[in-house]
């Protein structure tokens, strides 16, 4: 039998544990709450713990695996295999993460970044399709991202490589970013930028729209209720939409030129609109690529889902 | 004696050679014209000629090399040792140059894209100061680029990769591009782009501007009347010198929420203008870079000029 990998995609909510095979096939899943309580003191001995467990019930050993890889919010040194900052955690100060896990299971261990680890899962197996030249978006709360490039996670001079939440392209009504700076990528096509987005425009929007209804009757709007309604034809959801698009595809059609990747990957809670979010952006990403990237980077969804995590986790281990 | 290098930088009006070690240093350099007459027949035989001539002045032999790099305009397939379609050349067939020049001097050849080559040479010994993170960007008649992340130049999936003319920065009256685009970087911050964005505040301007009578005068403007006259105080250069630095400061930032290199590099003709060109752009990279990435990531000037090429086509000897 050939060795396995265990991938680790450590939450603020729970922990999400994998059995993979060196093709990155999963073969058995499960996951744990995070008890964040005590500084997080408690969330390496607990994975250990589930760990051990986990070999026990199935009769496997340490030389059942090739090795363990985890990918973690905060900032990741993964040459030395640490974490701090991450505070959705509650680990404020350094964890010796690795040593921790590798003397207790004498298995080899790999960390990294959350989100680089989702580009590196969706570039292995997913929508990637495994070609070396892949860059994932995430579009949830926040905007997140990772690029792998000739095969290697980049992670820049200062680990801040990917962060593609941070690009500025709302040179219309800047709005300020959690980070600081105004006109982020993040404070538009975020969940929350889709409603910063609403926000704008209903103000400026004269007509009867569903939408508008909503924003002035003080409903709480989503960026789901925005795609849905967009979908429907809703005047001013549509004029979110094409905003929205217009300011993703322009990110996409930059990063394109920086890069020239064989997909940019979409990924994360927005990414549910599915084609009708590709749909919107390809239009804005033709008219600001040229020919050579245009034919040759392509824009598409992730596939992985939630799997993206521990798949991209036990990718590491294979670097 | 340790081996030497022999670095190539191939272009339209001359090729230039130079020896160096294998840290980088140039030991002796030459040039001769590139003769371009019968569909560039004559370009590859000249190259071999030289370094054979060189090679027996100095009693060296093929066992005094490492290898010969050469950097070359057109479209580079750096696998193969192939070139196609470098119209300075007339080139329009497929050369194949490293099977040409292995044959004939019986020494290790590699050769890449031209302005990827002068990138890892500012990456080497140049402004990048050998850190593995360097983008290097050239503001010429247009602009070029290349980017080295953890030591690697990047190709992208076609090539393309390192195509920073071509992110689209103007959103305010964006100038049609000779890619086909429009808004492109290279149409407001090449030598060209400056004079693009002359002509337009020009038009909207109503002062006494030196720079102003001589657009109106029917003079011919370069970028280098411009950066003069903008630190004379023009007030219709200083628009242009605003608005340059404008866009060029948000395609730098943008490269480096995306690559987070330790250096940007800018180098070119206009980079002649220096410490001043960099004050430009450091107010708007400023402010459109977040905090991380503002203090990891640095703007400087190539250092190296016309010998980029050369260094950088022998560095592809030792990768």
């Amino acid at each position: 039998m050939s060795k396995k990998i265990i991938g680790i995609d450590l939450g603020g909510t729970s922990i999400k544990f994998a059995i993979l095979t060196q093709e990155g096939e999963i073969q058995e899943k499960w996951s744990i709450k995070t008890n964040v309580l005590d500084e997080g003191s408690h969330i390496v001995p607990d994975i250990i713990e589930s760990i051990q467990h986990k070999l026990s019930t199935h009769g496997l050993t340490k030389d059942d695996f090739v090795g363990i890889g985890m990918g973690s919010p905060g900032v990741v040194d993964s040459q030395a295999g640490t974490v701090i900052g991450a505070y959705n955690l509650d680990w404020k100060e350094l964890q010796p993460v690795k040593e921790q896990i590798e003397s207790a299971l004498e298995i080899p261990f790999f960390i990294d970044n959350d989100a680089n680890v989702a580009a590196l899962g969706e570039q292995w197996v997913g929508a990637g399709e495994n070609n070396p030249n892949v860059v994932f978006m995430t579009l949830g709360t926040g905007v997140g991202g990772g690029v792998v490039a000739d095969g290697r996670l980049l992670h820049g001079v200062a680990g801040a490589a990917g962060e593609l939440g941070h690009i500025t392209v709302d040179f219309d009504a800047p709005i300020a970013c959690t980070c600081g700076k105004k006109g982020c990528l993040e404070t538009v096509a975020s969940a929350t930028g889709i409603v910063n987005l609403t926000r704008r425009y209903a103000e400026e929007y004269a007509g009867q729209a569903q939408l508008k209804k909503m924003i002035d009757d003080g409903q709480e709007v989503t960026a789901k209720d925005v795609f849905d309604l967009a979908k429907e034809g809703d005047d001013l959801a549509l004029i979110v939409y094409k905003n929205f698009s217009r300011y993703l595809g322009i990110a996409c059609a930059n990063i394109a030129s920086v890069l020239n990747p064989a997909y940019i990957v979409i990924g994360g809670g927005v990414s549910a609109a599915g084609d009708f979010l590709l749909k919107g952006l390809q239009e804005t990403y033709d008219a600001n690529t040229f020919p050579q990237i245009r034919t040759s980077t392509k824009l598409s969804l992730a596939n992985l889902g939630n799997d993206a995590g521990v798949i991209g986790a036990a990718s590491l281990v294979l670097k």
